[in-house]
């Protein structure tokens, strides 16, 4: 199998891993970016909240950083990692039939959808289940959806929803939405999203498409009508690759670091959503990244 | 006087400032951003590891940044702050005649540049001896200039120098620069820059305007014909405010923050370069900007 040495290994390219590799890349290191979904998580509709920018595709804004990273020279390799190795010269990992191999490690692997964990949701992703309303918003033209969750993601899913639908209903198991009050604002103005409080989902039925989804409301049972159950309940840290390098997480599986973005493993470093940051944000990804790539420059320094 | 009173103030709005405002504005915040060089650190000529901009001019991201801000009702105010008081609602200062007091406050008022202390300096600012290559740089053009420094901002001046002088000598107190490899690169390539190592200034010669600059150069004193000096050698915190609230700051005056951007008078919150950041960028300064805002947010939440 080709073997490719670098001097910085990031894993994950979304506003973490491309702001890593764009400063690393300014440092003169040799990087290789690597990811299944690249940007996954930026993949958030419009985002109107990134510095100086007022409004922009999620999509297009990750598409941005990555380019201006390749200016610098970083590489990016578009697979899924099952494996991260500790070598005599540092990490090494599978991709796409090459070994990658990097004296130091940047985990910005992010996090992946949380799922309801009910009845019927599991058979019926892609049938009318979805994590994603900006992918599959458009094939729910005119029909009636659902939207689970009450922070940010459920708000902007509901808004974006509430654009295409003929109506979005957005169940929450709080007596408040927590999103930020500016989506708030925004959903009170619009006379085609129903909220319903205090709500938790029991399961989810259908057969070869969502039909309907069964809910507890204060206690009692409800049964609601709808095409499709966009689940927006937050998301969970990507453990795999970090714990079976062994390093410090928390209890929910996200990354410890401390101001430098270094874990608890020299030579490898953390930054973005997958850290135990206090704000899970683009900017602050971006920021940490920053950091991240700074610090490994510094690692790499002191093995010259 | 006329008093106004709003949620949170803001005294500096460069990258963190700004970004700090616009999350504010998003939370539905009420926001004041005082400061008298709203940005002026910002002020580095073009910028190009802002993520996905490829460059772009200091001046004008940050009023992008501002603007932005402006949209979610941030108020920006361009006064020197001269004194800072807790009071039972919170926080008042004076800036242009009016008292602005606030429930909290997030410093972001950056640093200044460190000048070399030596004579001549103080008597010939304004007269040849610059701190700001960009605002300056074109009264120097064909002329010989000095650029005193060796990290990336006396590297960024250099280049931009060498494109508008005849000549550029860069004096630096160590062996070897620790910019940007990017930037040692390019330096390399222009034939108008000359490097002198293991050199400490000793004095600014010049009545009307600059003359000479006396350097020492391993224990031999030297003296250098040149039209202008730009002393890029580092910046200090700007400690005043911070001092007179008494919050922990360190050594040096940086304020010390946690990762939430908490200092250690409740209420008070800092971010950017007057922080103790390991890294002094401005997409970490942004990144620890919306940090401050989320904390200054919950912090009022508490409050209501």
């Amino acid at each position: 199998m080709e073997l490719k040495q670098y001097d910085v290994l990031v894993i994950g390219g979304g506003a973490a891993g491309a702001t890593a590799a764009l400063y690393l890349g300014r440092y003169a290191r040799t990087v290789a970016v690597v990811g299944k979904d690249l940007g996954a998580t930026c993949n958030a509709g419009e985002i109107e909240n990134w510095p100086g920018t007022k409004t922009i595709g999620g999509m297009e804004l990750i598409n941005n950083f990555q380019d201006h990273s390749k200016e610098y020279g970083a590489e990016y390799v578009f697979a899924q990692i099952e494996n991260i190795i500790k070598t005599e010269y540092g990490f090494v990992v599978e991709a796409n039939g090459t070994k990658i191999e990097a004296k130091t490690v940047i985990f910005a692997n992010g996090t992946l959808h949380k799922k309801l964990e009910i009845p019927g949701e599991a058979k019926l992703v892609g049938k009318g289940v979805s994590y994603c309303a900006t992918c599959d918003g458009m094939f729910f033209k005119d029909k009636e959806v659902v939207v689970i969750g009450g922070a940010d993601a459920a708000a902007k899913a509901t808004l974006y929803l509430a654009d295409v639908a003929k109506k979005v209903t957005l169940i929450y198991r709080r007596g408040k939405l927590r999103c930020e009050p500016i989506y708030y604002k925004r959903i009170d103005k619009k006379n085609n999203i129903e909220i319903i409080y205090n709500a938790t989902p029991e399961e989810i039925i259908g057969e070869e498409k969502v039909k309907q989804i069964k809910i507890k409301v204060e206690g009692e049972e409800k049964i609601i009508n709808t095409d499709g159950i966009f689940v927006e309940i937050g998301a969970l840290p990507c453990v795999k690759l970090s714990t079976s390098l062994g390093m410090n997480c928390s209890g929910k599986g996200y990354i410890e670091v401390n101001s430098k973005m270094e874990t608890s493993i020299p030579g490898v470093f953390a930054a973005g959503d997958i850290t135990n940051t206090p704000l899970k944000q683009i900017v602050t990804a971006a920021g940490n990244g920053a950091i991240a790539a700074y610090s490994a420059h510094e690692y790499l320094q002191k093995l010259e």
